[in-house]
């Protein structure tokens, strides 16, 4: 069945830099999550499937879908899309190359005359990106019904306007969400395919256009871990009178190193970071021993039985060099997001698609872990990416977006498998 | 010559009794340098010197000297002393107690009719702490002519009055520093006595009154610490990619706490404090890797050559460590005050004096450290002090105030050793 159909990379160029003109602010990009920006976005996307004429629909909370209709139409349907959001002075791609990536699909398919078995649908969401509302996947979460109703009375970290205010404003209806209510049936989905830009230099450093994601790493963060000893003169305490903050919490990371460097060595997939590390600003002193520390600690893996563990081991190494140094190491509470493994026949199609196969976890969230939450089967498709994400230098190469482009194409005529 | 004579411990009760009652402010002591609550401790300290019957005299920058003459007016003084001023919110014995010791032993003296040998002084010294004017030991040092001048440009702490104008204010001369002139001769004085309450734990720890001071701890100190390394994303960053600044400064903190351990396991006197350790607040976050720390690193010895070595092991440490983590450990320069190491023929006495001898360094500094620096023969007695220092908790009980003072009279009637 595979033949020489193609992205229809022209339309692919052609949108992002429509995106570009309409989103950018000053240096940066600035889709605003259930804003202007975002909706500019939505409007664009919008008018593209109108040209290639696919059927235009949108949900209670503004996600939307633009559909090539399949030869049998009660199907369960094949998904392909990502988010249209980005963060504040954010880049072009992030998010946008997944739904711009779908339409050149359905457009090349459409010009061909291809009639798919099943119907065909861009997913355009609303609000991934947690930059905005503090939730990540708010538009994919909340078609699944995932959503924790309090969530209406987050406020935008820009302007305090509340969740609800802003779908409201929008046009839309907060109501799905108060209810938990599914705008989306997962049984009625066979398959969620993304594309996305790779946020790190994996691919950079290996010299690869592209890859196949083994799954989204979950996360387990004790944020709001605090070491407190007590306040001391630097010179005239010795060493075993101290209750030194700092010290305690530099032998605690520095295990929790050696824990991750363990892992690492049996074969476990797991990043560790302490991104927030600070002592009072108000009581520490240049001659003072340090009564408190503040710290963040990131645990992310593909596996959750791994962060179970590490996190384990953190809590019983706090206790340990906690009484070691005489203070009080407390982790408090995690805030957890499960790992989401992604479809394994869908990987290895898609690792076949590939002239240089080469899987790897995504340590960033993607819609994709909604989808199989519910039990969707999914499978991601990372793109180089040559400046980082989340800022406005993101880099991808549209001959590297071509060869995602065409492994997703190529799965997607496969189907069924 | 020893004999039945004891200093006047009821003189030194009611002494601390008025000395709290003049300069409390709400819960704790306040006893600005060059303010009220300094002069109003000169003030209390000067009168009971009249009714003893001592000479009193005030030099350009405020000291004052409260002597007991002499059989040989000509012959080079001892004097005793500590300084009047306190932090604020302090305790009502850091410094006082060294100037009360030296009253109630002329007393005792004065009362039992001894005319020593030489003329012993009490000098209540002036503003050293440098929790007002951001300088430590400002009168003794004065005294000596080894303050830099710029120095009478720094303002005070809360009020902003420049060094200058408090000096002034106070009807005092700021020209003797501006001109680096000395105002008391090196050679004039036959040794400095100082009774300090220690500031650490120690004392009570052993259940001891009283201690010999071997020497006072110099400090070397890196202030503005800087690991600069890149921010990135804490889930799609694997650890050979990263640049991460906090995983760099635990490592090299966590080595430089084994370089200590090794310090003391070879005998060496040091102590190492980080107590400002801090991530960019305005560019941290919980999903980031860090791109940047601030720290401080605080070395104390009795040995200006175990600083030496340490600091350079620090600066090899940082550019290893550094190299390997990706990322830039810039130390900085240092700021360096030499260590003071006492008399060894005083301490040998004051050891013997003391029923239950011990010796200890001070990790403080003291005005003894002025002294010592121009050559004069100094020693220091360390009385228990209970809850720390700088806090209006001190707690000095008046039996061991006087193990502590009984040393002192001793010493002070072998002369000339």
């Amino acid at each position: 069945m595979p033949g020489a159909i193609q992205p229809e990379l022209e339309l692919a160029a052609s949108l992002f830099d429509a995106l570009r003109s309409a989103t950018r602010r000053g240096r940066g990009i600035v889709r605003d999550s259930y804003g202007a920006g975002e909706q500019a976005a939505h409007d664009l996307m919008r008018s593209a499937a109108e040209r290639i004429g696919l059927e235009v629909s949108v949900d209670a909370i503004g996600n939307l879908f633009l559909t090539l209709p399949g030869r049998d139409r009660a199907a369960p349907r094949i998904i392909m899309g990502s988010h249209l959001d980005s963060v504040p002075q954010g880049g072009n791609f992030d998010g946008a190359a997944g739904v711009v990536a779908g339409l050149c699909l359905l457009s090349a398919l459409r010009h061909a005359g291809v009639t798919p078995g099943c119907d065909l649908t861009v997913m355009a969401i609303r609000a991934e990106e947690s930059a905005w509302f503090d939730i990540a996947y708010l538009g994919s979460a909340g078609a699944f019904g995932l959503l924790d109703p309090a969530c209406l009375a987050i406020r935008r970290s820009d302007n305090g306007q509340t969740l609800e205010a802003a779908l409201t404003a929008c046009g839309f209806d907060p109501r799905p969400i108060r209810e938990r209510r599914r705008l989306l049936d997962p049984a009625r989905i066979r398959a969620y395919l993304e594309l996305h830009i790779e946020q790190g230099p994996t691919l950079v450093a290996n010299g690869l256009p592209a890859a196949v994601v083994s799954g989204i790493r979950g996360c387990k963060r004790f944020r709001n871990a605090r070491c407190t000893g007590e306040y001391g003169h630097s010179g005239a305490l010795a060493r075993r009178y101290r209750r030194d903050a700092v010290a305690a919490t530099v032998a605690f990371l520095h295990h929790m190193e050696k824990v991750w460097l363990a892992q690492e060595g049996s074969g476990a997939d797991l990043v560790l970071t302490t991104g927030e590390l600070y002592t009072d600003p108000l009581m520490h002193g240049p001659s003072k021993i340090a009564g408190e520390t503040h710290f963040v600690l990131d645990l992310r893996s593909l596996s959750d039985a791994t962060m179970e563990a590490v996190a384990a081991e953190a809590r019983a190494a706090a206790a340990r060099i906690g009484a070691e140094y005489r203070v009080d190491i407390d982790l408090g509470t995690t805030s957890d997001s499960p790992a989401a493994v992604m479809d394994g026949r869908l990987r290895s199609r898609l690792m076949s698609l590939l002239d240089r196969p080469f899987e790897m976890a995504s340590g960033a969230g993607h819609d994709a872990a909604a989808f199989c939450k519910v039990g969707v089967p999914s499978a991601m498709i990372f793109v180089r990416n040559d400046r980082g994400s989340h800022n406005p230098d993101e880099g991808m190469a549209l001959e590297d977006f071509a060869v995602g482009a065409r492994a997703l194409l190529e799965l997607v005529r496969e189907f069924p498998l």
